[in-house]
């Protein structure tokens, strides 16, 4: 484990409370005293910050998509992604039983940390402080949403996410077709160039079966890549 | 409809920017233009301070009970009753649909316009003036909150619930009796006296069917009176 001077100086705050820091760290693969009741804490604070966030950037949007906007900022993978930039891993304080399973790169603990770490600044310093960390370690996210990035279809986002990373756009091919004429039920593949990855779908028609499959090699992508690319 | 300034007075705080208020109070009923952007905004701000209060005021409790805690006072029937407290009924404003229907006394409109409410008044003053508000006007729930009185059991909590309101106390009986020795069911019936519920439960033990059957009534109750029993 670095020190965790060096994580003070990553997130640029100085602890009063060395303890309260560590204990944001600490799993509850190690005991009861660990982060979850820190991350309780920080996770209503980044749900606040948040959400006055997305109120005052989209004064047109309704309730309903400024929930939906939330999610995907907050969601597992993208406070799993914040970790890493973070260098979270280095600093985890976990039991021996997540140690060896792999606990310091597990996303749902990344994340939790985050939230942990958000909860044990404003306890130790105040609401700015927090509210400042959350500003500056999500900006890049902040800055990419929009409407457009959040409620695009499924298609539109995996090129674009393939086109981001320089790859090949994904293949659409139709596997089966079933059923009557007015009735017909298309199985589509979705299959990437550059990863082995590819998904089936099937719908009443080829497009929503396209869409359906897109959505989940999405999925699967983001779930390799731990990218945020809602 | 009663003035606002009325409003303003029971909440003692005057809005600078009256519209702001006024949207606050707008149901969809009545247009686009209404108050569930601020609905939202205000479930955040909520959401934190229930959350801050709940961590200080139970410094041993796991983070599982925290938000169990705090469900169970930011709920539509605590929220509604809140909302009563204060006559958010005379201020509603809805389309002609809703006030026909009973709108104004709806628990889920209700509850909506405290959060609203938490969000005009973030937006329109600060924080501190929000966070007061639901120091105020949530007093008496945040009092109340014990770990006891959130995770007691059902029949004590219906008990307690009778006799609070100088009730008789619930009866239980077996109303039927299902299988053989080793494996019988029991179907046990919960009633109350001075109010006309009833709810029957079955399970494998008397005690776990007259548990159920209480759990039941007492929802019921809670339905019928907006009472904020847990």
């Amino acid at each position: 484990m670095d020190s965790l001077a060096a994580l003070m100086r990553k997130i640029d705050y100085q602890f009063d409370d060395i303890e309260l820091l560590k204990l944001a760290l600490t799993h509850r693969s190690k005991g009861a005293q660990n982060y979850e009741r820190l991350e309780f804490l920080g996770d209503s604070i980044l749900g606040f910050v948040v959400a006055e966030l997305l109120y005052t950037k989209f004064p047109k949007l309704a309730e309903g998509k400024l929930s939906r906007m939330r999610s995907s900022l907050v969601r597992k993978e993208t406070l799993a992604v914040v970790a890493r930039d973070i260098g979270m891993s280095d600093y985890l304080i976990l039991g021996e039983g997540e140690l060896k399973s792999g606990g310091f790169n597990r996303d749902s603990i990344l994340a939790d940390t985050i939230e942990s770490m958000i909860g044990a600044l404003y306890l130790d310093a105040d609401f700015e402080t927090a509210s400042r960390f959350i500003h500056t370690f999500f900006e890049s996210l902040f800055a990419e949403i929009s409407e457009e990035s959040t409620f695009k279809d499924p298609k539109s986002k995996l090129q674009e996410a393939m086109q981001k990373q320089g790859m090949q756009l994904p293949n659409y091919k139709i596997v089966d077709t079933l059923g009557e004429q007015h009735d017909q039920q298309f199985t589509v593949q979705c299959s990437l160039v550059d990863l082995p990855v590819s998904s089936k779908a099937t719908a009443h028609s080829r497009r929503s079966a396209e869409q359906k499959a897109a959505e989940q090699v999405l999925k699967l992508v983001n779930e390799k890549n731990g990218k945020f690319t809602a």
